[in-house]
């Protein structure tokens, strides 16, 4: 399948390597498809586009964020909550249309810095302004829980039995994307159902922070137990 | 040990009886002790406290929330969140200082409904309010992420194996209510450290809701891998 990912940071750049390893075609989306040269991401795992193409090999492209949409039967939010919205809207409303939106993002308040913040929470999320906004984009919210390497590697910590959480308002995007999760190796995909329990999922954040920074540099995974 | 719950509804019964039957001595603090006869708490599992005193026996008793609290070594807020700080202004300070207090409330915002949003959230929590309120209390967060039935018997759901999460400023405090927890039968006990991490587990009631809603009726309960 041609993937189209939006963000060329750990999360995308993450993502975009495994895809590709499964067999998929993966173009990043960014501000500036030129600039190959400059560290993407932050701390030690920043690398540039260049040495990302170089390792993803021939299925692997650079694009601008409309190309990564338009080359693509499905698209992926990996950029920060704060910006996506407005790359969205730079994309345009009849490129996105119909597509299937994988959002991977978290609405923190970048202005805030530590104890970490959400712009949106309890009565709205980041997926639903997504969804508001594109109301034929397929909107659905998963991946958001925990780090670029358990994404893609679930089976990181405790062979993989945990959970990864999914909510969307279209049926067949949901299915999509089950399939999608199962490539990736998980096997406890939890449907909270419409767009509206995104808000459930971004919230965990906090809970998130709170535990890596008591088990850290431990990996771990939330799972619920059923 | 004797111990003092705040708050008569579904979550102080089931504990007090819990605890009586783990040979603690529980008074149930209430607005009006001599109401025995009116069904507390919501729902099919309300019962009246004369009910309740009939099952726990000789090591039960009902009293105000002052004498619940100066009656007892530990107290257990089972309050509304809404009701927590006006009903420990009651007691008052001086008999406050120096306790342990379990606080299991959640900051519903109750004017509010449904989809359940929180009073205070990613910028402050019901613990800390608690606790800047009486800094000579001795806060510890702690099951406020999961039914009453499950704070008594982990058992109920995976054999067990899950996550109890525990927030506190006090580390004596935080040994006592550890132990308190494990005699309740919690094998996984997960300190986040201070009373500020109270705000990751209350932004819990959302995820909480969400999986209620969407595996209903299933029982089910968190756990960090790791």
């Amino acid at each position: 399948m041609k993937i189209g990912i939006l963000g060329t940071g750990i999360v995308g750049q993450t993502l975009g390597l495994r895809l590709i390893q499964l067999g998929h075609f993966v173009m990043l989306g960014t501000r500036d498809p030129s600039n190959l040269t400059e560290p993407k991401g932050r701390g030690p795992s920043a690398r540039t586009l260049h040495s990302w193409l170089a390792e993803a090999g021939s299925k692997a492209s650079i694009g601008t964020f409309r190309e990564a949409v338009t080359h693509s039967e499905l698209v992926i939010n990996a950029l920060s909550g704060a910006a996506s919205l407005e790359v969205l809207n730079g994309v345009g409303e009849e490129h996105l249309n119909g597509k299937t939106l994988i959002d991977i993002s978290n609405p923190i308040d970048v202005s805030r810095g530590f104890p970490l913040t959400l712009f949106v929470k309890d009565t709205d999320s980041l997926g639903e302004m997504l969804q508001r906004s594109f109301p034929n984009l397929r909107v659905v919210k998963t991946l958001n829980t925990m780090t670029a390497a358990l994404m893609v590697d679930p089976k990181l910590v405790g062979s993989g039995d945990h959970t990864v959480f999914l909510s969307g308002n279209d049926i067949d995007a949901k299915v999509q994307v089950i399939k999608l999760l199962s490539e990736l190796g998980w096997q406890d995909i939890l449907d909270l159902g419409d767009i509206s329990t995104a808000r459930a999922t971004e919230m965990m954040l906090a809970i998130g922070h709170a535990v890596a920074h008591a088990l850290s540099p431990a990996e771990f995974a939330f799972k619920v137990v059923r």
